[in-house]
């Protein structure tokens, strides 16, 4: 019987951090150690809140830090991973933050088991091969609308058939300047190019201000309208998508467990799910994943991070054939790509796939870590709770 | 024009800390300065991860510190606080942690406000009176079902005509051995007693293993049945409240914003929505007992804190006379009970009622904060972000 043995976190920040919308900026890796096998995995989450959460000491019952359940615990196969995640979600309740800890936790644990027994996470998980997708390019819109045809013209040169535009101007102006915004990108993306469009949760829960957007991204031929609203705005989302059919409505990555995606596709009337395992974890990306496929929604991964986070992202539905496509960021900053020493590339299709290779299937660059390294400490009571561990 | 000039944080705590559901074990103070002008408020949450989500290092443009949308911010009127919870939850979207900091922020805020315009709270929101509310007895259930019995009793002799029991064995044995526990505390309440029950999550979302309890429950008269499962398990509520009718479903205290309330009001056929400041602020209260009034779901407040969070939660529905019950910690620690120079007692009905007084109507006993202040200091790259401010 092996046991979790340690959880470390390491916080890497660029030197610079910007008020855009890139995750890429700054990032927590988790290394987890068990019987002298490692796995890696990475939170989409506040470096600092996260590792808070996993040291805080008990307020109570419910509210105990994430290490409690994870220190110590068996780890023999995977339904020791999936006890874990009960056990955390449960006695770490009303610890808030604690879902975008457990993520990168489950992640590096399933990384490990899958090292330890030399099969990738996929094929742990139920899989039986790895199906290959479509990248989507993931981009910020331009700020006008012929920067946003100029990006969409590049990442059509950069072999991208699949481009998303989001944030930045679109939706924070008038419906008919975000209209040229969708018909610059079409003319840049070419007419069999799928074109998909993220809100940001602009509209919070404002069905009319989304609904003025409508008209042009049908004109458009859009495959999506991705968070016109934030993810507890059900009814919203719900009247949105029978007013914007056959456009579909794509949301979930503000999920970051089991049930909120299962209420976003019961009661949001989304086609497409989109889920992060850095938010939620591979378990409960994996049990989405299912989840969706019984519904006939479609399963898309949410990926701003490293590609730690991208395959770990791929393996919840590696399997399904028919999710086809999937996120990958291209406008990553140098943290986020050095990170590993490889990186998960496309094929001469152009398409993409969970690693055939051992756990997440990349290798960690510890010299990008040490360049990247926020040395941080956190005493309570006299006590230090938390410092930045050794990287070897 | 006033601003928001400091925002302090102080982290309380009991000597010993015990893994049961009892919430007031710790406690998260926030006080406000703004223009010469205090006010105080309370966190439901883990202190050092909110602590840290308020000081933590941007990581983008949507994963900023709560701090960032708070200090320096205008403070005249309550505009200004709508706005700051607008950007607050706009800024610090993908920081998870951000409602439960926020909560006391906002309440602190109100009691500012409140103390500088010599109004209560519940004035300054709209409500023209504060109506009397029947207080319920929240406890956990005995060990066994004598000493739910005697605790039943227990309460009935001190003046409490409604009484909850929770968490404890609760579902946690056999559906017959919870059916005892019913039938004790029943006897110990006699048969005009209002019985309230709280499962506390233990089901997460197995619908039959909660409506193997509805018998017992109807049979001797609970009001309602709370938290049977974990808040976004929707579907599940839904079906046991169909199930379960003319007992009714209580929960909500999961919700940390106004949508996520709103949706089990839509979603979850919820009877009662029970909501706590110290999760999702005054602000966001006030909408969700409006939303319910207008639904016909009766709102009551949840609150395990200090009288601190009991006045903050009683002003949302101060003027809402159908909403008649609320709860009342009775089994609070001597923190929770000894942060406040004086409490919010029963009158000779045995009612209670928000205090007619400026902002919230208590002021805190700075001796009882020096007594359980526990010292605590974040220093991330070479900086000090946090260090326990001086009480005075």
């Amino acid at each position: 019987m092996a046991v979790i043995d340690t959880v470390d976190f390491f916080y890497l920040r660029m030197g610079e951090v910007e008020a855009i919308s890139d995750n890429s900026q700054d990032s927590l890796l988790v290394r987890v150690s068990s019987g002298g096998d490692l796995g890696w995995g990475e939170c989409d989450a506040a470096p600092l809140v996260s590792i808070a959460s996993f040291i805080a000491p008990m307020s109570h019952g419910f509210c105990q830090p994430v290490g409690a359940s994870v220190l110590g615990q068996r780890l023999d196969g995977p339904d020791d991973i999936a006890r874990i995640n009960r056990e955390v979600r449960g006695k770490s309740l009303d610890l808030l933050q604690t879902s975008h800890t457990l993520a990168g936790i489950d992640m590096a644990l399933w990384d490990l088991l899958g090292r330890r027994r030399g099969e990738p996470v996929w094929r742990l998980l139920g899989h039986g091969k790895s199906t290959a997708k479509t990248p989507y390019a993931s981009q910020l819109f331009g700020d006008d609308p012929q920067q946003t045809l100029a990006k969409g013209k590049a990442q059509r040169s950069a072999g991208f058939r699949a481009v998303k535009f989001g944030w930045g101007p679109y939706g924070r102006g008038d419906a008919a300047t975000d209209g040229e915004h969708i018909a610059a990108a079409r003319e840049g993306l070419g007419e069999d190019g799928i074109l998909l469009v993220d809100a940001g949760t602009v509209w919070v829960d404002d069905v009319d201000a989304a609904a003025a957007r409508l008209e042009a991204l049908t004109t458009h031929k859009a495959t999506w309208l991705e968070e016109p609203f934030i993810s507890p705005a059900l009814g919203a989302y719900k009247e949105l998508a029978a007013r914007a059919a056959p456009l579909r409505i794509a949301g979930g990555e503000g999920a970051h467990n089991f049930h909120m995606a299962q209420q976003m596709i019961d009661f949001a009337g989304i086609g497409y799910v989109q889920i992060d395992a850095g938010r939620m974890g591979v378990s409960d990306s994996r049990r989405v994943a299912d989840y969706a496929a019984q519904r006939d929604v479609r399963f898309v991964n949410h990926t701003f991070n490293s590609h730690i986070a991208l395959s770990a992202s791929l393996q919840a539905f590696a399997g399904h054939a028919q999710d086809d496509i999937c996120e990958f960021p291209v406008e990553a900053k140098p943290l986020s790509r050095e990170i590993t020493q490889s990186l998960i590339e496309r094929d001469a299709d152009g398409l993409i796939r969970a690693p055939d290779a051992p756990g997440l299937g990349l290798e960690i660059d510890m010299d990008a870590l040490a360049r990247y390294l926020v040395p941080t400490e956190i005493h309570v009571g006299g006590q230090t709770l938390y410092s930045t561990p050794q990287l070897t």
